[in-house]
C-alpha cells in the first residue's frame, strides 16, 4: 500500500452469536456456550457483534429455558470493548404482531440498560411508520441507531425506491443504513449501484447484511467492498456460509494490505474460531446439512430457502408434493395480489400459506383466505410496497374498510395493564420479566414460573428430514390465535 | 442492459466431472453416474466441460476397476456439442514422474483421437522446459492449448513474474490460459493486477482456476469478472465449494442482465442440479464434512487445505501432534530452502515430508533427507523458482552434480520397449493399453489382465476421521520406489 493510497477501513459485525446460530441450528446457541465465545470475539475489534434479538429472545424463554435478559447482562460483561448489536423488528419488538407504543419504548429502554449498544430496526413492509417509534426511542436512550431496507426484488423495489428508503431512514436520524438482505437475493451490480447511490444521496455508514443461500454474497460483498460499503455483516467460518453469512476471516484476509483492510488480526480470529469448532461439534446433530449447502432454487424462484423447504413440508403434510411446481407458480402472483411484499417473517408465511390454499383448493383463487391476509389486506401490517387493486381487496375482505394509518396507532398503552396482571398471578419481579410476558402470554408464565426445562441437544448424528431436527417452524400465539411461523 | 453495453461474454468451464469430485469424494464418481450428468451437462452451453485427466485415470485402475480410456469414449458420445477438457501434468502426463518424449507424444495423440478437445497443461515448478513437448504436441493433433501458471504466494512470486510466465505461453502457441490457483490462495486484489496485467500484455483468453477452500474464491471470481476474465472454472452446487469450486449457478445468476452475461439458463442448470444431488446421495458417504467448509487456516498458514490434514495425519502416526505448530513453522522454511516451488502435487508432499523429519529428529536440520528433496535438488524435477542456496545444496547433496538442462533430457525413449513388454505379458491389445501400462507399471498389469475388482461405494454414515473414509493418500511406485502421494 502506498503513501497515496489512504486506507479506508472496511468495518465488520460479527453475527456467530446471533444470526450465524439462528441460521444454521435455529438459534439453539446456549448462554454457558456464547460466553467464552464472546470473551474471545471482544478481543477481535469487530464494528459490533451481533448478538441479541432476532429469534434469540423467543428461543430462549421457549427452548433453553434461559432468561434472555440476563443473557444480555452477561454478554455485556464478557464484551467490554464491542459494541452490542440487536436486530430489532420495529414495532414487532422481537415479536410475530405490533405491540403498543408504551411498550416498544420500554423494551427499547431495557434493551439499552442491560447491554445493547446498536440497534438495527426493520419492518417487513418497508413500512417506516412502523419502524419510527423504536428508532425514536433508540435515541432518546442514546443507542446507535441503524435503519434497515428489507431487500427484495419486485417490480416495485429497485435502486431508486430503496435509495428514496435510505434518505428517510437518515432523516429519521439514523447513525447508520443496512442493506438487508435476508434471502440472500443481491446481485454484484445491484450492490455497487446501491451502495454507491445510498452513499452518493446521504452522508451515512452504509452496512451489507446478506446470507449465502444462493452463493452470491460472497460475491456481492467483494462488489460491496469496491463500493464503498462501510460494515460487512459476517460470521466465524464454522458457522458460515449456506443459509448464514459469509466467513469473517475470508473477509478480513480478502481486504489485508489493501486500501479496505479491517485491521483485524487472523491469529485472533484461529482463536475464535478454534472455539467455534468446539461449539459446532456439540451441536452438530442440530445442523441440516441441506442448510450448509447452495441452494440455487432461490435464484429461479427468489423465495428465500426456508420458505422453499416450507412449502415443501406443506404439501407434504397434505400428500401433495405434486402440487410443488403450481405452488412455485403460484406464490409471485399472491405476492403480486398482495402488492409485493418482501419475503421475510411474517409475509413470507402469509404469501406461502395463502399460495398453497389456492392450489389445493383448486377453481377460483381466493376463495379460503386465511386470517394473516385478510388482516394483510385490511393494513394491519402496514403499508403494502404497491396498492393492492380492488378486485383483490373485494375478493378477500369484500367492503370492509382498509386502514390507512399507522396499525400501531389502533393500540391502546398495555404495559400497565399487563403489568397488573403479571403481578396479580405472581409472575413477574422485574420490569424485564414484565416485557417477557407482554411478548409471549401464552409461554412467558410458564418460564417466569420457572416450569419450563430446556430441551437436550440431541447428540445423535444428524438426520436428513429437516422437519424433525430442526425445529424451523414453531406455533406461536398471535392475539389468541395459532400461528404457524417459519423462523428464517 | 442499454445497446450501449455490448456483452462481454463470460465463459464458464465446467469442473463437475473432474475436479469438483476429485476434490470432494477422492475422484470417486463412476462413469455410469457421469454418463447422464454429461447428457444435460452438454446442453447447457460451457465454454467446456472439464472431464478427464488429473487423479482420475489413476483412480479408474486403482479403485474403480474402469478403463480411463473407455470412459473418454464414452464420455466424448455424451458430450457432442461440449468440448472436453482434461488436465494434463506437462511432462508428468496424468502421472507422478516424468515420461519420455515419446510417451508424452503418443499420450497426448491418443488423448486428442479418444475425446479430448482442450489440454490444460500445467507444472509444479512452472518450468516451461516441462510443459513444451506436451504443448507442442497438442498443437500438432489440432487441439486447444491451455497453459496453466501454478499460482502461489513467495517472494519471488508475484505480478510480475507470472505476467513473464504468461508472455512465455502465449509465445509457446497457446490458445488460452490459466491461472490455477490450487489451493484457493489468490486475492480479490491479485486477482484484478494477474488478469488486468496478462490481458494487457497479450491477446489471450484468460481462465481463472480457483478452489474455495479458504472462503476466498468466490470473492476474486467476483473480481475476475469485473477484471475482464474470460473464461471462470465452477462446479454445479451439490459438489461446490469447500476443497471444490465456487457454484456454478451463482456465477451464471450473478452476472444474468449485465454485460458479462453467461448466454446460460437457470433452469437448465436446475435439471443438471438436480441429477447432482441424487449423485450426491449415492456418494455421500465419501463426502469428509470438513472438505465441505472454509478451512481458514490456508489463509494463515498459505498451504493447501488437503497439506495441512496430511501432515496432521503424519504427525498423528508418530505420536507427535504436539509438534503440530512446530511443523508450521519448518514447512516455509523447507519451501524456502528450496527455492519457493508452489505448493501442489508432488511438491507439496516433497516439502512437507521433510518439514517433519527437521522437526521430530530434532538437533540439526537436514540430517536425515528423504530421496525426493535430494532429486528435487539435484534438478530432477525441474528449475526451482528461485535458486537453492550453496549451503543447503551441500547440506542435501554434497558435492553431487546439479542438473540444469531440461530433465526429461535425459530419459532414453521407452514406448517401444514397454510396449514389447506389455506385449510379451499378454497385457496390451491396443495402443492406449500401453500407455496405461507405461503410466503405472505396478498396477496396470493386474488390471489389464481383468483381476482387479471395483471398490464399492460406502453406504454408511460419513465418520470423520479423514484418514478413513476419504483416501486421500495413495502409495505409488516411481522408479521402483514406493512414494507416498496426496491427491490434492
Ligand atoms: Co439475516
Ligand atoms: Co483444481
Amino acid at each position: 500500500m502506498s503513501a497515496a493510497d489512504p486506507v479506508n477501513r472496511l468495518y465488520i459485525t460479527d453475527t456467530t452469536l446471533r444470526d450465524a446460530h439462528q441460521s444454521l441450528i435455529a438459534t439453539r446457541l446456549r448462554t454457558e456456550d456464547m460466553l467464552p465465545l464472546a470473551r474471545l470475539i471482544d478481543g477481535a475489534g469487530f464494528f459490533s457483534a451481533e448478538a441479541w434479538g432476532g429469534a434469540t429472545f423467543d428461543t430462549c424463554i421457549r427452548f433453553l429455558n434461559e432468561n434472555p435478559w440476563e443473557r444480555l447482562r452477561e454478554l455485556k460483561a464478557a464484551l467490554p470493548k464491542t459494541p452490542i448489536q440487536m436486530l430489532l423488528r420495529g414495532q414487532n419488538l422481537v415479536g410475530y404482531r405490533h405491540y403498543s407504543d408504551d411498550v416498544v419504548d420500554r423494551f427499547v429502554e431495557r434493551s439499552a440498560v442491560n447491554g445493547v449498544d446498536i440497534f438495527r430496526v426493520f419492518d417487513a413492509l418497508n413500512d417506516i411508520r412502523n419502524m419510527k417509534r423504536s428508532m425514536d426511542q433508540v435515541k432518546n436512550v442514546g443507542g446507535h441507531l441503524q435503519g434497515a431496507i428489507s431487500y427484495t426484488l419486485s417490480p416495485v423495489h429497485n435502486t431508486e425506491t430503496f435509495i428514496a428508503m435510505a434518505e428517510e431512514l437518515y432523516a429519521a436520524g439514523c447513525d447508520s443504513i443496512c442493506i438487508k438482505d435476508m434471502a440472500g437475493l443481491i446481485m454484484p451490480e445491484a450492490t455497487r449501484e446501491l451502495i454507491t447511490g445510498i452513499k452518493k444521496t446521504v452522508d451515512i455508514k452504509v452496512c451489507l447484511h446478506s446470507h449465502s443461500t444462493s452463493g452470491i454474497a460472497p460475491m456481492s460483498y467483494q462488489a460491496a467492498i469496491e463500493a464503498g460499503v462501510d460494515i460487512l455483516d459476517t460470521a466465524m467460518s464454522p458457522f458460515s456460509l449456506g443459509t448464514s453469512q459469509p466467513p469473517t476471516e475470508s473477509v478480513v484476509a480478502s481486504t489485508q494490505g489493501t486500501k479496505r483492510e479491517t485491521g483485524i488480526d487472523l491469529l485472533t480470529l484461529r482463536k475464535i474460531r478454534n472455539n467455534c469448532l468446539k461449539i459446532r461439534e456439540k451441536y452438530n446433530a442440530l445442523v441440516n446439512p441441506i442448510s450448509e449447502r447452495v441452494d440455487s432454487d432461490v435464484l429461479i424462484y427468489q423465495l428465500p430457502g426456508g420458505m422453499i423447504s416450507n412449502l415443501v413440508s406443506q404439501l407434504q403434510e397434505q400428500d401433495a408434493l405434486d402440487r410443488l411446481d403450481d405452488v412455485f407458480a403460484e406464490v409471485p402472483k399472491v405476492r403480486r395480489d398482495l402488492g409485493y411484499p418482501p419475503l421475510v417473517t411474517p409475509t413470507s408465511q402469509i404469501v406461502g400459506s395463502q399460495a398453497v390454499l389456492n392450489v389445493l383448493l383448486g377453481g377460483e383463487r381466493y376463495q379460503n383466505v386465511t386470517k394473516e391476509v385478510k388482516d394483510y389486506v385490511r393494513g394491519l401490517y402496514g403499508r403494502s410496497p404497491a396498492p393492492i387493486s380492488d378486485e383483490i381487496r373485494r375478493l378477500i375482505i369484500g367492503e370492509e374498510k382498509v386502514i390507512t394509518g399507522r396499525p400501531a396507532d389502533l393500540l391502546e398503552p398495555t404495559y400497565d395493564k399487563m403489568f397488573e396482571q403479571a403481578k396479580l398471578a405472581g409472575l413477574a419481579s422485574t420490569e424485564e420479566d414484565v416485557l417477557t410476558y407482554i411478548m409471549y402470554p401464552a409461554i412467558a408464565p410458564s418460564f417466569l414460573k420457572g416450569e419450563r426445562k430446556a430441551e437436550a441437544i440431541p447428540s445423535s448424528e444428524p438426520v436428513a428430514k429437516a422437519s424433525s431436527t430442526v425445529p424451523s417452524q414453531m406455533e406461536v400465539e398471535v392475539d389468541g390465535e395459532i400461528f404457524n411461523i417459519r423462523i428464517i
